[in-house]
């Protein structure tokens, strides 16, 4: 058990890098990696980092040369033999391995490619662009070392008995929490906190205590480097950056409107029926479902991400229905801002109409909210997203309007091909 | 900093013994040791631990093998040479050493006596019989080890993380009140809580917590142990050992009530004038004031120790004033079953009036109230007392009848030399 009130104290970064391995990442970079691997791998891809909490201004709070040092720290990772054996034993039900002998060469020879930096109006322009395959691996690396600078550059000017305390009223927290989760029980919940976690060891920390606290209730993290050291199951599946660039690369509306298909049919190809968990948000849930070919209806679940959760479940249950599904054969996985309180509301509207899963992330990993002054460790809401995809524009709507990403035009025009009509602004939380 | 929660989920009695020092007991044995060892030398004294919680089964949670392993442990213990360097250098004012070379000397040589221990009615009998300057060495860690062998019992059957959550809810309770106490500044607030500390390392968390927190305001730790450790000052003057022995072997009517004044007599000229902190109320604090010779109202301060504390502190402003003193320049220190709010009422009682100062022990060091089960971990009443000197009964009454001991004819006795009225009853504690 890692004191970690010590070690924040103590950390000098030579000691202790943000990111320390290739597998600090979510599952789900390396399944989608394979796949952008297997069809994708001249595509080039713009990532960028973006602040949607623009009252907290990061650029005044984290130190660029800090900032540098750690992105470069990244750039110096490769994979272990102990993680690229780690990777070969995960498999589809003890039968088929996950990753194949090529994806997986490719990955013992990766390097994180070049990473452009630079200020402005009190943010930072963090962007990566270069092969789809690689560019992609940023996402989760960057989003952490700029959480977790954050929390730093907050806990440096800390007492070592205010830090103690600060990670005690942390931990008595999550433990709260656990023990409430656990008055649900059959309850399925996993660690999704990788990206805005408060730090390394936190995240490592609420894993254990997610183990320890929900026992059979605990379906593992998505989090590669914790699950291979916490004996746990990795999870995830895929996000919303495949149809954004198979959206961007369509060459007409109609390659357009079936982006977000082309992306299951070629992924259920891919993975041989497993991982059959759809995204349908990226351009509107209700589009999506209504114009769906019937073989989506079979895949096992959906993950529902930016609508309020309670409507989102009960659209898919009413779509199933009408496709002739059983939705009690059906997972809905929920991973919108959660926390126990929510994770209770969805679990009592749903429980025994569909099976349930709960991808707990920033309030599991970052639930800081008041423990500093200020709230100047309150997580904020930044993402990673797809910017371009061979110099087109990438566009994201999502159910929730507060989200949508692109050029305006683009937008509309997006808007208009998927038949997006009036939608409900919810505040992003984290 | 040390990982309680690890080391107690770790811990092997070998590495981990309850008592690990000569010098792990409070300061005031070693000064009033010192004054036996001067006057006393052939004195007999039997001590004999007492729990007055008595709903709680000692003997029915403490396994007595590990009880007597502790106990053996203490036995073996000798005063190390960093330890008699640090006792040397313990000084007056920076002027007089506190302790004189005869009595290091002998206490390099001392070797804890021989115990009795029996079972008895779920309870266990624990006395130590033989010169009274070697039993009065068992006094604190004996209680410490009973306190924390109780906790153990408890903690052993804790998984890890309910371990790390428990020591979370409990250090930030503590830093909660040292908080609240810090509103008080000026306060002047000192550790006393080694016997009936829930461990010896969350004592000296505690001690570490006090020093951050209170900085200027922490006055010191009774600890030695803890204090030679943490660069601090030991605190501490005299206890009702001392007028319970006087008052024991008082051979009329006449000496048994001068008995308490000549401790002082004593007391003074052995400590050429430092350390003048008179305990008033062995034998009740009304009659031991009346009758005080006037030599007594120059000592610098007084402990009120179990009258409700701002009666007493009424009190002996009161007295000091009929004496001709002015109360401003005189010290009360408090040290009865103090918390947080009851230091602030006391301080704001006498703010302005008095100089203050605070014990706190119990409530300090074991405040697991409520952090376990049933109250599993919660702080009992237990003592460890002067039984006989010389074959003949102690008596000690106090102002609280509730915390009376000795034979009841004896306490009658006593209650008519001393001219003790009606009494309050309160509630001890701890």
């Amino acid at each position: 058990m890692t004191d970690i009130a010590t070690r924040v104290y103590n950390h000098t970064w030579k000691i202790d890098p943000i990111v320390r391995s290739v597998l600090d990442t979510d599952f789900y970079k390396l399944l989608m990696g394979q796949t952008i691997f297997n069809r994708h791998r001249t595509t080039r891809v713009t990532f960028g980092i973006h602040n949607r909490s623009t009252r907290i201004r990061l650029a005044d709070i984290i130190d660029i040369g800090a900032l540098r040092e750690q992105l470069d720290h990244v750039r110096s990772l490769s994979l272990t033999r102990g993680e690229s054996t780690w990777l070969r034993g995960n498999m589809f039900y003890g039968k088929r391995q996950m990753f194949s002998p090529d994806y997986i060469a490719w990955l013992e020879g990766f390097r994180f490619p070049a990473y452009h930096l630079e200020k402005w109006d009190g943010q930072y322009e963090l962007s990566f662009e270069g092969p789809w395959v690689e560019t992609t691996m940023w996402e989760i690396p960057a989003l952490a070392i700029i959480n977790e600078l954050r929390s730093r550059a907050v806990l440096k000017d800390m007492g070592k008995f205010e830090l103690q305390i600060l990670y005690a009223r942390a931990m008595a927290r999550v433990w709260e929490k656990v023990e409430f989760l656990k008055t649900l029980a059959p309850v399925n919940i996993a660690d999704f906190g990788t990206r805005r976690r408060h730090g390394f060891l936190w995240q490592d920390w609420c894993v254990q205590a997610l183990i320890e606290g929900l026992g059979e209730g605990f379906l593992g993290t998505s989090n590669c480097l914790i699950a291979m050291r916490r004996e746990v199951e990795a999870t995830g599946t895929n996000a919303h950056e495949l149809p954004m660039v198979y959206a961007a690369l369509a060459r007409n509306e109609q390659e357009l409107r079936w982006a977000p298909y082309q992306v299951l049919a070629d992924w259920q190809e891919d993975y041989d029926g497993n991982l059959r968990v759809i995204l349908p948000d990226t351009y509107g849930t209700s589009g999506f479902l209504a114009h769906a070919p019937d073989w989506v209806a079979h895949w096992t679940g959906i993950r529902i991400d930016s609508k309020d959760p309670v409507e989102g479940g009960e659209e898919a249950i009413a779509w199933w229905r009408t496709r002739g599904q059983d939705p009690r054969d059906k997972l809905a996985i929920f991973s919108d801002a959660l926390d126990a309180d929510e994770v209770a509301r969805i679990h009592h509207a749903f429980k025994g109409r569909i099976r349930l899963g709960f991808g707990w992330g920033t309030l599991l990993t970052n639930d800081f909210r008041g423990l500093a002054a200020h709230g100047a460790l309150d997580p904020i809401s930044i993402v990673c997203k797809v910017i371009s995809a061979n110099g087109r524009a990438a566009v994201k709507l999502s159910d929730n309007p507060t989200k949508a990403m692109g050029p305006a035009a683009e937008i509309e025009r997006y808007k208009r091909v998927f038949e997006v009509g009036e939608q409900v602004a919810r505040r992003a939380v984290v």
